[in-house]
């Protein structure tokens, strides 16, 4: 039989980067979309936990079932699992975003929230993303190394409790992948200040990722600048290890 | 100068659980508590891209101004640092939350989301967790641990990028504090499903966690069973060290 491979995305079902996505999978297996109905960029792995969910199929598209949910990319995994697939899926993969996760831009990415929810289901799981926020934006360039990535994880899989984040550059010709190290960083959270008709105040979130280590040449912040596609493996597991060997040694 | 501490959760201003940890935060500094509008359990470190955000000044608690902001948890921690607050925070702190926050909980978490938050800005963050859902649980019986693990964030600090996740015993006087790892883990994600007036179908989250190492004595799930207050150090670095060595190896 061949493998099932379940997508989603954070930029909703309307996303050509989805469909680009769904386009190349089909090479490799059966594929279903499940995608937010609405736009979830910056949800990371939030879940709805006290309101209804509802599944809509839409029509198929390059051969592919497609479904929304009326929720957060990672609601889309879960209920796909637990709804939508009719066997348990080989590979999950996110994306392809419009838009930047390098650095820690994992902890606010719902096309990684994604990832690590299927990876946490004991699935290999993959996000793409693309250094480039335009609807417009040219998935094409990248399209072979996609292709590779998702022949090596079919083959290989990967380690439970590990997935993987892949960006994209930019308007270029990738010249390879790097399997790299998230850059260390954090936003600068400007927000920009407006006053509404009434003469009250409100905020619009508009911060960017400081690179803390610019200088480092093994980070995806650095090979992404030098025109190549990033692979960081990540992992759901948070805990600090080596403060805590601090703290039992006390 | 008395330190400034700066309280948030995600169960809402109206928790009287970020009540409790305003009123124990006061004995060692000057307080403001940020706290989201409406509750925003299970919204991890979500962030509003694509919409207004309103402060409002709320009555006074315990001797601390009060605000609450129209958005997630980690929304109050950028917006309190950027609008609100009169200098920068020593401390942080997030809950005491309304349930537990163990395990790979810490994913999806609201109240740790605020924490990881916190941390990327380089301030020493902590969050507080009481393993029982009412609004009417009893935050007496741990209180003196938590005003502990204040007292000791404050006189030691703690390391750049490494933050502090409490979880506390139900209903019981804890026997102390352990710090651990969290307990590996997923959620069954049993969704219930509905059928609506129109005879169309909803679904409604209602997982649980699953203890994959129930037999390990060194992680959370373990020790709050034991009746100990766990203390896990966690990092928002996810990038996977030793997958990563094998890849630079190939």
């Amino acid at each position: 039989m061949k493998p099932l491979i379940l997508i989603t995305n954070d930029d909703s079902i309307e996303a050509p980067g989805l469909h680009k996505l769904v386009k190349i999978a089909s090479e490799f297996g059966d594929v279903i979309g499940v995608a937010p109905r609405e736009p979830q960029s910056g949800m990371s792995s939030a879940i709805s936990v006290s309101r209804a969910l509802r599944i809509h199929e839409v029509p198929d598209y390059s051969g592919a079932r497609m479904f929304t949910v009326s929720g957060t990319p990672v609601d889309c995994v879960k209920l796909a699992l637990n709804a939508i697939v009719p066997r348990r899926p080989t590979l999950i993969l996110s994306g392809i975003n419009h838009g930047s996760n390098t650095g820690n831009a994992i902890t606010y990415s719902g096309t990684m929230g994604a990832v690590l929810e299927g990876c946490m289901n004991g699935i290999a799981s993959v996000g793409f993303s693309l250094c480039h926020h335009s609807v417009k934006a040219d998935f094409d360039l990248s399209a072979p190394f996609v292709r590779q990535i998702i022949a090596d994880v079919l083959k290989d899989g990967l380690p439970n409790y590990t997935a993987l984040n892949v960006n994209i550059p930019a308007r270029v010709e990738p010249l390879g992948i790097r399997a790299c190290r998230a850059a260390r960083g954090h936003w600068s959270e400007e927000f920009a200040r407006y006053t509404d008709p009434m003469g009250l105040p409100f905020y619009w979130l508009c911060g960017r990722f400081i690179n803390e280590e610019p200088e480092a040449t093994d980070t995806d912040e650095y090979w992404i600048g030098q025109g190549y596609i990033s692979l960081v493996p990540v992992t759901p597991e948070q805990t600090d290890s080596n403060f805590l060997k601090q703290l039992l040694n006390k």
